[in-house]
């Protein structure tokens, strides 16, 4: 633990009480470390990811949204790894700005959260910085053993599945940044916006995906940089056919008034889905998977020969995304 | 992960070398988390902290130390909880004024001590950040069930043991910001800022130490403030005998030149030593686990009624630790 005067004060009065005290054992936050009882047949699950304010969320973002968002990215890993979140930790460097009442939200929106996807806090650290609030976080779920689902082992043929829509968190953050969407309904905005602020982690639907056979990972650097992710590891390329992935209403009226708003949505980032890819043999166990889980699941292209991400558009024109950008071919 | 430029190419690089692929298995760090296999009969024992450039080293100390302070932090936590280290997970939220040499030497940091401590990478997350360098490092280690050494437990009557030597540290940080300290000879400086740059954390002390009727934690912030954790929880004072308080020959140099750095030495931190409160009857197990750990141990004080520490100098007079500096009394 660091120095910042009263730490131990904030610490006691808003982190305490969201310390896991059953099988995460966390001790109050009075103690160096916290204990894990482990389960028998399980394999632990471990990811960690870090948001900067100003880099991954807005510097005036609600406090408890962004609480939220930095738990929710961690737990979209877990998901899309098949794992059951059961703890996490959270390092937070704190600029002099932050007050106690931020600090309060703050943890009001990891308690809420605990609550929502039944995980404990495990401990953390806090510490002053002279640079942006920075949080950092470690999330540890648990799956049967031997069955994390992988982003590797993909194949040519292998079908390519996603959850949810895709784009509109990068279309809320446009929209939040003041870059004028025309036409754009107010309540449209405030879905798009919502989706940038609170990922849904996929969790339900992790769970109920079979155990084997599916190349996954989550969407949180953009839809066609990450399936890259998976074709490298898998040598291979896609065709996505453009009409078939899955956009939002407000997304699609974005995307109706300005054309340029559709590369956004596919290469923007945060929409924390879940990207499958998988044997055309497994499509049935995915479609009743995402029912179970009441999470649509749409299937949007297929493994080829080659290498990157090609669109296919309805009228059947072919493009590609280069470094930087897209272009045509 | 975050869209930091040639982030992934570093990260491929630099640490997926570091991935454990056994036990903790990180599949070269392309997947979005990695599998911890657990162990029978083992509890897992976690705990985080985070380092800041300019508040917890210093911008120009050599990227190599930085990694291995920012690891070896949290070893001593896990030393301090009678733990083995296992895993850890790295957060890297990068200035651009870092470049990829100074990501090189941070990494190989990270893997000398790696080899030294038998630990695995196991995951983490680099970020770009317009602040200064942070460093969130979770750590992963395991315990016989139930055996988590704790702070809480403490009680009357009961003996203060301290490992290695004290003040040190904070006497080198001192040095490094060019603070003069008259006739301190250069090898004596060299000694102090490597203590301050290289924490020892004392596992092997840890894993031969008595696993019951032990209260303990490492020293980070200051011999006399971490006391004070303990205290609290057992509800007791502390009576510490001036005297016994091991001190380097370096440290004890600079005291003599000037005493007020005795107080810098009791109370600022970055010790990384193990604090260890016990019944006498324990006392003789706790000097043999020095000696099989080949880590001096010595006994400096014993729990008294009251609250807060009591430091006793070798004629019997006796002071106090106000809030913000010595009081005599």
């Amino acid at each position: 633990m660091g120095r910042r005067p009263g730490e131990f004060d904030l610490i006691a009065r808003h982190f305490a009480p969201l310390a896991g005290a059953e099988r995460v054992l966390a001790l109050g936050l009075t103690d160096d470390a916290a204990i894990l009882k482990q389960a028998v047949g399980q394999d632990l699950v471990v990811t960690a990811d870090a948001l900067v304010a100003g880099v991954h969320f807005l510097p005036d973002d609600p406090a408890d949204l962004v609480a939220r968002k930095a738990l929710r990215v961690n737990l979209s890993d877990l998901a899309a790894k098949g794992a059951r979140p059961l703890a996490y930790l959270v390092c937070l460097s704190l600029p002099a700005s932050i007050d106690e009442p931020w600090i309060a939200a703050f943890a009001a929106g990891l308690g809420a959260d605990q609550a929502e996807f039944g995980i404990a806090m495990a401990g953390g650290d806090t510490t002053s910085t002279p640079g942006p609030l920075t949080i950092a976080i470690t999330a540890i779920g648990e799956v049967r053993t031997g069955e994390m689902r992988r982003r590797a082992g993909a194949q040519l043929g292998d079908e390519v599945w996603v959850s949810g829509s895709i784009g509109d968190a990068a279309l809320g953050l446009r929209a939040l940044r003041g870059d004028g969407m025309p036409g754009l309904a107010p309540a449209a905005r405030a879905f798009l916006v919502d989706r940038y602020r609170i990922p849904r982690p996929r969790l339900a639907l992790g769970l109920e995906l079979p155990g084997d056979g599916i190349a996954a990972m989550d969407v949180s650097d953009g839809l066609v940089q990450d399936l890259g992710h998976i074709l490298r590891l898998a040598g291979c390329g896609a065709v996505l056919n453009l009409p078939e992935i899955p956009l939002s209403p407000a997304a699609s009226a974005v995307i109706r008034a300005d054309a340029a708003a559709l590369d956004q949505a596919l290469s923007g980032g945060d929409d924390y889905e879940l990207l499958l890819v998988a044997p055309p043999e497994l499509g049935a166990a995915i479609q009743e998977a995402g029912m179970r889980a009441t999470t649509p699941v749409r299937r949007i292209g297929v493994l080829v020969e080659g290498d990157g991400v090609v669109l296919r558009a309805a009228d059947g024109a072919m493009r590609r995304l280069a470094r930087g950008g897209w272009t045509h071919f």
